[in-house]
């Protein structure tokens, strides 16, 4: 069933070919919700360009129109920022052709790959380079760099090698405009005009599409170890976090699980608890480097009940502490997703009064702590409450603004956090963006309703 | 001997208090020439804001007067970016009374500081805490923080820790329409808006004035340990650095002196020769860390005629061939000084090809090459012309874009390379530049003439 203005729509069909404008509701639908389902909008097409002259050219026949683009790559994110408004008045313009893949080169350490290129593709085609991609987690199998870059997606290695932003030397992007820029050239320095790329890199889709990627790679050193240690209080934890960064080069992650939550992933998965008894923190550590870690890995933890893998299925084990919380929580129930940074020196005291002031709030709620505990990125997941009950994401993330945090560390605003920006950027910040917003879609045909207020 | 318009600065007066707006031509004259000398212009008055508020005040105030604004912080730029135009019709704004300095968050490993801070002012107050600043350069006595955010300087570290826009983690600013912007909060991970803190960084004081910025810090490591090593090409020194970036984590800094500038420093300062014979190429590397360094270190140098120095005054004498070059090539003549980069994968063919096109167009030239060989960073220094003569910067610099390479690595655009700037970045990116100035300076007073074509 074609929608009303099928016709509207020959052109985009001249432009990138009738396979790639899907009409059909049962088609359109898949591509109208976000994996979470909570986000569910409508389009009048889905387009698939297979090239940045076809993307330009699909941006600048919405903005003759007045149709909302709205870019999608793998569809994961959590905030509903991939995924038409209620209006059914736009067009998503799904990039998972531009599957552009230069070679890797290796002089340079970098890569060129297209927007619709999944993480998993892009470390599977890196392997054996010599070099490693900077960035991973848990979504990569669907994942798009295309998307990730217009989240500055984060993860499970910011800590060493930064986040999306870090990793892109320069972009290929059509903007709002119907504009191409393309800057692939690689230049570490490159002190010649405004940093287009940092600009696109985290806008969510609402300054442009971008549609290919210069990538830094990293150095993949071949020996890693994983260290698992209980620790009395986030306090402390945090003291040992800021001792390890100082000390240790070669530290990749610094992950933490929270209060129950070791208890609550051995009883889901039928694990032996790791440790005597149950923590308050179970903080987990990996350096990678060629040969031994540095003394200062083992003087700074300690060996009482730490737990040390340096072979591949040890450090397996005691990272499946950590990355089951996911699986683990949902087990319990239907989770609020709150992801969330404090400064370094406020984790503690925001960790310690968050689960009340949630508990207070919306009394059945049972809160679950873990995440990035080095970059000071807490997820925080509240179970027990209704899944569209905004009084849990009210309350935390006003205690967090309270602590001078972020409402989103690492998911981005979306659709979903918008109404409470103002909580943490000032009107003239908003007004900067809006401004930004306005130079470079000046037809306001990109992503409304995403980021900041507005339509869509 | 005050302008002619002095009435309209007693608005100004009022704002800054009288001793701070400077009008007497001989006061002026210091803030009106660069250092090199190249870059001289005029202004109506200098004008030294005590806060931001007060900044925003004259911001504001030149706006509805149609006066330009120069910021200037330690007037160290080799572009001519920081010293006024021309035509008179402006008002430097000098930031040096902007000395804010918060405790070092030892925590966090960030600290916040006001825009008229020194470089060396910084390095000394963060010595001792633990942590380091992750930016060094030469002229770190005057160079102030805001100078180097709204330049994005780089300088000798920038292989290890990147150059100042990674090390920003947030500004407070004044944008060209009066409005203060200030996000100091240090969070590492945050994705609330566009990356305005990364925007103004390299932006050459044409959006807005940087007046405060948070910077993250590095860890400083007590071992260090420099080596200089004769290569026989510049192909075999960029193969040699990928391998050393591959597998030393912890290299600090990869800089070379090529062809016949170890000689030229020698003779200089009267210095033995390091080497039997003068190599095409001296790396010097630097590794820093705890304990020893890396066996790889000393598997990829081996140990024929490589002189390693681990304490201080070891590593300094190393650094001294170096660091020398620039004042060894004074001694020879007014140099003309070009800061490219290229591809790591075409440095040697660049390398190659400048010094016989540059004695082809101008044939009685000098080329002296050294630089930070490690990033493709190559300061391209011409003796024996004209400094005036344009034909030099034009050879070179269209020889660096043939290359796919950037005219500016770490000293910005200017007024000097902005007739160049098309050489390196596409119509649609200088529209798109130009589109973001309108947007956060839309009454036109930020520094006009500088980085982007215009009056000024």
């Amino acid at each position: 069933v074609a929608s009303p203005q099928l016709a509207d729509l020959a052109a985009l069909t001249e432009v990138v070919g009738a396979d790639h404008v899907l009409v059909d509701d049962d088609v359109r639908a898949g591509y109208e919700v976000d994996w979470t389902g909570r986000f569910r909008g409508r389009c009048r097409a889905v387009v698939r360009p297979g090239s940045t002259a076809e993307v330009a050219a699909v941006v600048r026949w919405c903005g003759a129109h007045g149709l909302a683009v709205v870019p999608q790559g793998g569809n994961t994110g959590l905030v509903g920022g991939s995924v038409p408004g209620p209006d059914g008045d736009g067009v998503v313009v799904s990039l998972h052709r531009l599957q552009r893949f230069d070679p890797v080169d290796e002089v340079a350490a970098q890569v060129t790959v297209g927007a619709g290129v999944t993480l998993a593709a892009l470390h599977e085609r890196v392997r054996g380079s010599g070099w490693a991609f900077g960035v991973d987690l848990a979504a990569r199998d669907s994942a798009t760099i295309g998307g990730m870059i217009a989240t500055n997606a984060g993860g499970i290695r910011v800590l060493r090698h930064g986040a999306m932003r870090a990793q892109v030397l320069g972009v290929e992007a059509v903007l709002g405009d119907g504009s191409v820029v393309s800057h692939l050239g690689g230049l570490v320095k490159d002190n010649t005009g405004y940093d287009l790329a940092g600009l696109l890199t985290g806008s969510e889709g609402t300054l442009g599409v971008v549609t290919a990627a210069r990538l830094r790679l990293v150095p993949d050193p071949p020996d890693r170890v994983v260290v698992l240690a209980p620790l009395p209080s986030v306090a402390a934890a945090m003291a040992l976090c800021a001792r390890l960064r100082a000390r240790v080069p070669g530290l990749e992650a610094l992950e933490a699980v929270l209060g129950d939550g070791l208890a609550l992933v051995c009883d889901h998965l039928g694990l032996a608890h790791p440790f005597p008894a149950d923590p308050p923190v179970a903080l987990l550590a990996e350096w990678a480097g060629e040969g031994d870690p540095p003394d200062a890995l083992v003087e700074i933890f300690g060996s009482d009940d730490v737990l040390v893998a340096a072979d591949g299925a040890g450090r397996e084990r005691l990272w499946r502490y950590r990355e089951a919380m996911t699986e683990s929580i949902s087990a319990v129930g239907v989770p609020h997703k709150l992801d969330v940074t404090l400064p370094l020196g406020s984790v503690a005291e925001f960790a310690d009064a968050v689960v009340g002031a949630v508990q207070a709030a919306v009394p059945p709620a049972a809160v679950h702590l873990f995440g990035h505990l080095g970059d000071g990125n807490l997820h925080v997941n509240v179970t027990g409450v209704d899944p569209d009950d905004e009084r849990v994401d009210d309350v935390v993330l006003r205690l967090v603004a309270d602590h001078g945090g972020s409402i989103s560390a690492e998911h981005g605003i979306g659709r979903a956090k918008v109404p409470w920006l103002g909580l943490v950027r000032s009107d003239s910040e908003i007004a900067a963006f809006a401004a930004i917003k306005a130079a470079l879609d000046p037809n306001g045909v990109m992503n409304p309703g995403v980021l900041l207020p507005g339509e869509g």
